[in-house]
């Protein structure tokens, strides 16, 4: 079964508020094994509202439509598509004795009667109860089409969908979700970082032209890495891990030396647990970072068992007198470079007494480039046990990208040589 | 001028990834006076976008679509609106040099080749230069008709809007949107910390109910504190500045000591002005934060001029050892305490040589927290010239939520104390 989703409000398209709603009715929707084929916007406008419902049912024969159910005068879901289908409206009187009661529950005697549309409901449609709201759901189907109503408040409309929208239209769609119609789609996701896009894309090539229309592969990049989302669509639920599982199976052994960890798995808390398994304790000597490399390790819960801590050397005069850097090789190499990289992380491991450190020293711009050193270049200095090794990256972005990726690329250095695959 | 946006991607339509970019587009577009009548989002499908595209141009004429210019076999977006309005591409060599010197600057001697598919132009179209990017915007009309294709990489999709789009939407209109057809929506924001969304709606409550239907007010709560955002609705373009300052000037003196700024203003950014002003120098002691501080004031541009580093005193034996924090008073009141937080502020103060220090240890949870000093409970120090004081807030949220709310409340003890407001 397909279905389009529709939210209503002016915010929405003027950008005022990110549609997060639509992103939550996507991943529900999908996860129960109804393919979500277009997610549109609109203002809070009585023609745009019934040009997108009807649009959406000559496409799909089905639509969500969240909010515009309450009782302001921008709320016109509910007449615009009373309307649409020809449905006169009918005060509820259930509804309207909820109403009054939920407002005398609350202490208000009086309830404004604006609230009294909220009770209306066009002919022929189910009401679907909101106990967390004021404004009911509303299921109104038209031949073997069918338009949903529910309200534009995250909480309520996250409730509704859940309880009430998603298990009739799976009964629509015919059998429990477990038999031959009951497809879903689900994704898996790994993580990777220090690999671009396309060179991924190279390594993945003949397995990317081998996919059917199963499953399909998506890169997602940003300043962590690139992640890679395998999504089985319209697999019968009983078989859908099973697809999933084999698709990882055929493309991780290509980018394994790349793939930090699944899911929503952090890099850092990747690193901790190698850490652990090693019984090393960590350190970090920051420049560039400033303590961005710190504070991804301290968001980990139960960081503290593994990480001592470190210094932000963001002058060279700390560099000196903190983290025992020579004053020959600040003057001789410059702060940003392999040896005042490898002293940083040595100096760290030292001073703190930890197995393990890691040390960044770069340009984050937007000045202080040179010819030699342009803005994100970056030195890594990196001690695991008595090896110190040192890695160098020109990083693309601005000041917070560089930050963020350096941050990263540190944490994956570590994590490679910890792993014995650098 | 209407016009609708298009946002392309799968993990869009299935709510992996929050619309942000459909937000953002909104917004720009709004507050340069060209309407956005409807949003939609559709899948990395070559049917779905030309299909999506027609009907955008049927309806509004003007559209703009972001997403789907990548190298991978998953971005469409090209190949579909080039055969839709039946423009063949061809390989443009100027951007295919550009993407070569991309990546030799980077230190990739060769590109690999699945990026080349980048520098296919559609018949007719105009080149929109994206410096932040490998994939260049491109501007097809069609008659009266727009399409505009930009990337769906948030910054590189901003940056063009910006800088190539909007000028050009609002050159075709006609005029300089100073006309009195030319109404826009536009908003300014006042930034606030240190207190919470009801607190604020007591202080403005008379003013919220003088409020007509031009002006709007809202309250967008975060880790970073409050903002509060007045909207002018569909107000002429000559007059929407003074409308907006107007409505600030009426509530600002009311909460006057919460606003650290407006717009999209840095807390930290602040707070190193007002440093260079009294020629101050700034280091920072971070136990729980982690080097979260740190990095807020690393991540400004210019910040190594003023920010001389730290220690991030995770460990107990950090703060002795390189803080100078007395055994003492970490036995007598544990490392989350007062007497604890002034020494850490002084001693990094002391070892760096910095006129002004901030000091923050606490129990950012899940663990580690107890009756006396339940998760949340955070103490600060901050130094400013010779005096030390210590503050104390237990912080609601999560692990994440503390650690950014902790290092939002340091910097703005900070700002109080350098402004005389605390």
């Amino acid at each position: 079964m397909d279905c389009e989703i529709l939210t209503i409000g002016t915010e929405l398209v003027l950008g005022y508020v990110v549609n997060t709603n639509a992103a939550v009715m996507g991943r529900t929707l999908a996860a129960a094994g109804i393919a979500v084929r277009r997610s549109t916007a609109v203002s809070d406008d009585v023609a745009l509202v019934q040009d997108a419902v009807q649009a959406a049912l000559d496409r799909t024969g089905v639509v969500i439509v969240s909010g515009g159910l309450g009782p302001t005068r921008d709320d016109v879901t509910r007449n615009a598509v009373a309307e649409l289908l020809r449905r006169p409206l009918k005060r509820d009187d259930a509804i309207v004795e909820q109403l009054r009661e939920r407002f005398r529950s609350r202490g208000v005697a009086n309830m404004p009667e604006s609230n009294l549309v909220q009770a209306d409901v066009p002919e022929g449609a189910t009401v679907l109860p909101n106990p967390l709201g004021t404004a009911p759901g509303l299921w109104l189907e038209d031949g073997e089409r069918i338009v949903v109503l529910i309200p534009g408040v995250p909480k309520e409309m996250r409730g509704l969908l859940e309880t009430e929208v998603v298990p009739r239209l799976k009964a629509r769609r015919g059998g429990t979700g477990n038999g031959e119609r009951g497809t879903v789609v689900r994704s898996r996701t790994l993580r990777t970082t220090g690999i671009g896009e396309s060179a991924l894309a190279d390594r993945l090539g003949d397995y990317e032209k081998a996919l059917g229309s199963t499953v399909t592969l998506a890169y997602l990049p940003s300043t962590a890495g690139t992640e890679l989302r395998l999504t089985a669509w319209n697999v019968p639920e009983s078989e859908v891990d099973g697809v999933l599982a084999h698709a990882v199976d055929a493309i991780r052994p290509r980018i394994e030396d790349r793939v930090y960890g699944e899911e929503d798995q952090d890099l850092a808390a990747v690193v901790l647990e190698l850490l652990d398994q090693r019984q090393l304790k960590i350190a970090v000597a920051e420049s560039c970072t400033g303590g961005l490399l710190g504070a991804r390790l301290a968001a980990i819960p139960g960081a503290s068992r593994l990480f001592k801590g470190g210094v932000i050397a963001y002058d060279n005069e700390v560099k000196l007198q903190m983290l025992g850097v020579s004053a020959d090789a600040l003057a001789e190499h410059g702060a940003v470079s392999e040896e005042v990289a490898r002293q940083m992380a040595a100096g760290i491991a030292r001073a703190l007494d930890a197995g393990a450190a890691i040390a960044v020293t770069g340009v984050a711009g937007p000045d202080g480039g040179s010819d030699a050193k342009p803005v994100g270049t970056v030195w890594f200095g990196v001690k695991v046990g008595d090896t110190v090794r040192a890695f160098h990256l020109v990083l693309p972005g601005d000041r917070t990208d560089i930050q963020a990726r350096a941050a990263q690329y540190a944490l994956d250095f570590l994590r490679r040589m910890l792993a014995g695959t650098l």
